[in-house]
């Protein structure tokens, strides 16, 4: 009987893990894959339905609290479906619970700071769960690719990385960080459709097809990147993503699972409110 | 017949309407009216579900276009349901759309600013739709009830926000105003069913008794307030919100006038890409 897939299985190796770390590559993973699919698009969106109704509870729980902090980071190439994953897996939840923050490119005042500091100002905040569309990772994957970041300042930056996600993990924070991993053909297929319905020129730019044309200088500075920077406290997973469906089940899987283990209880009762009659 | 209730006849007059506008009083108005109640509570949420689902629809074009800008104001005394209207309203609203700004009692560097600082900073983005839960009128309301802001101060702080408001309405904003309107016998019961609710204790802290029992001080200051800053191109609007669903039904039949008002389309197809074939 073949192994019932585990979402430690998309862990990206941590950086302390030596060879094991080392051997990470992406084409061990298959975009097309859908591990975590239920078997069809209907049940699997049904399962969709289902978590999202736990996770709103257990945002709620969080919210209530105050006292833990939660940041999802979602990475991936043009049209891997960041924006996709936000509409479907958070369709449940109170839009109260989350801030989404879209790292665009950046603007001549960012620039002039650290790479850090537009981040860590948008960092989620006790009760918070905080999704980056995008993060300080482009900062990494874009330089890396136009050949202004060279090995040394690349491995500097991951340093500065990890030590930035250890003290916001030791303050309270769970960082989960997904790479939504598709293939170039269903880049090509997905840019393509874009370019074929004008209704959906507003979401292209030309300059999208430079990126693709990197693609392989990409994937690369992903792999190096994310073998650099997954750790206990920030781990990275790999989300075969070609299908959309099984994207979505999977990220929200990956978030129950996490949001579980935080054991996030509502405060207790106060004493002091017991029996007291409103006038 | 009686005539059908139009939005417009829960808008509060302009303050440069004259007589009109010194004769407005919260009296005139019922908090347990359904006046855009469509019979039923089954009803009012599957019309809910279908504004929802257009809200959605004109968010993605003020999205695409990215040159109008949205600003809902919610303010309302403790449980008049400001939580409530986010969550039930914005359910079907693509989360990636919508950023909610909740302002609470200020921080001691935000009392070091003007009281419009920290509001500013938090104003739309050309393509955004935002939502002030609590606002710049907390520190018109507040204070004046504490006995910290005398008339000609009030008055002052009036005036800066006409201006204030006139200048993001100028810039490209539409603003939409809405005080929940509830009776104090809601009121009482829905604090007692958080007091008797253990697991709803996080949601309640004793100091909001303190501001029951200023009740009509601060009907008194919403009046004047309401008054002195309805404008056309700000305009407040009083919701019946005893009743939940009425209270989620009128403020989203209001957003959809508002956003259906603005002609919102996507941007016209790119004709430089015509014909690309992606590679």
């Amino acid at each position: 009987m073949a192994k019932q897939p585990e979402l430690d299985d998309f862990r990206v190796p941590y950086f302390d893990d030596g060879k094991k770390n080392t051997k990470f590559s992406l084409d061990a993973f298959d975009p097309s894959a859908k591990p975590f699919s239920t078997g069809s698009k209907d049940s699997d969106r049904s399962r969709l339905s289902e978590i999202g109704a736990q996770l709103d509870n257990l945002q709620e729980r969080l919210h209530a609290q105050r006292k833990r902090r939660v940041l999802l980071v979602l990475q991936g190439m043009d049209t891997s479906g960041k924006d996709g994953t936000i509409r479907a897996v958070f369709h449940e939840v109170d839009p109260l619970g989350l801030r989404i923050v879209p790292f665009k490119a950046p603007t001549p005042v960012e620039l002039a700071h650290d790479f850090l500091w537009r981040v860590h100002s948008q960092a989620p905040a006790a009760g918070e769960l905080t999704i980056f569309n995008r993060s300080h990772y482009e900062d990494l994957l874009v330089p890396t690719v136009v050949g202004e970041l060279d090995a040394k300042a690349f491995e500097q930056r991951c340093c500065h990385i990890r030590q930035f996600e250890e003290m916001l993990a030791y303050s309270g924070t769970t960082i989960i960080k997904c790479m939504l991993h598709i293939s170039k053909d269903e880049q090509r297929s997905r840019l393509q459709s874009r370019i074929d319905d004008p209704t959906k020129h507003w979401k292209f730019d030309v300059s999208d097809l430079d990126a693709r044309k990197q693609w392989d200088k990409y994937q690369a500075a992903y792999r190096d990147a994310l073998a650099a920077t997954s750790t206990d406290y920030a781990p990275w997973y790999v989300i075969p993503a070609d299908s959309k469906t099984h994207r979505n089940v999977m990220i929200a899987e990956l978030l129950l699972r996490e949001l579980e283990g935080m054991k996030l209880e509502y405060p207790p009762a106060k004493e002091s409110l017991k029996g007291i009659k409103v006038e």
